[in-house]
């Protein structure tokens, strides 16, 4: 069965779709950006710029510095990261349940026509 | 306000997007694979890439000769190719109007944001 994949447009070619929301998912769980890029195979400049287009689009920083605790360092998302994690996959899980439907009528007419 | 793009995904990373659909409707507009690539700034090459990968993912043509009429020669969309298109466009517009409170949100938080 085909699936969906969602991406918000902003102005001026800005865009988030699901490897920003997948990196901030990662700095959240694993407590830093270079932790968070490295679950992804994802470098941790290409990390880090993706944090910072992440900054310009929203208007504020999305990342923080975690201060204190055991280790020290390490990163953690801001609230408005955290929205913004929870807001794309809203959209994407409405995205996804309103084209059901037509989804499954692609798929069963895709049958259909390899069957013939 | 920000938008939606959808992308519908298939198996082994095959993918349908706004940019093959908007391909087929072109040709279905102008009536050739030509003349519907340069109205979107297309190569001939690229277009017909782009249709050979939606009748492979398809498993069926979607754009078929035009035979007959006073100049012969172009193409036309097969009842596949039709059904494809419209498809997609109703995809998208379930995706947008289920998404669309969820945008709105975003993006008050985001003036929010820039006005502190």
């Amino acid at each position: 069965m085909p699936t969906l994949s969602v991406r918000i447009d902003f102005e001026a070619g800005d865009r988030i779709g699901p490897g920003k929301i997948q990196l901030l998912e990662n700095i959240a769980a694993y407590g830093s950006i270079s932790a968070g890029a490295r679950a992804m195979n994802m470098s941790y400049k290409r990390a880090w710029d993706l944090v910072e287009e992440l900054n310009r689009i929203l208007g504020k920083p999305v990342v923080s510095a975690r201060t204190g605790g055991k280790r020290g360092g390490g990163a953690e998302l801001t609230a408005l990261g955290h929205s913004v994690v929870i807001r794309f996959r809203a959209v994407e899980r409405a995205a996804a349940a309103a084209a059901e439907q037509h989804l499954a009528s692609l798929q069963s007419e895709r049958e259909d026509q390899t069957r013939e």
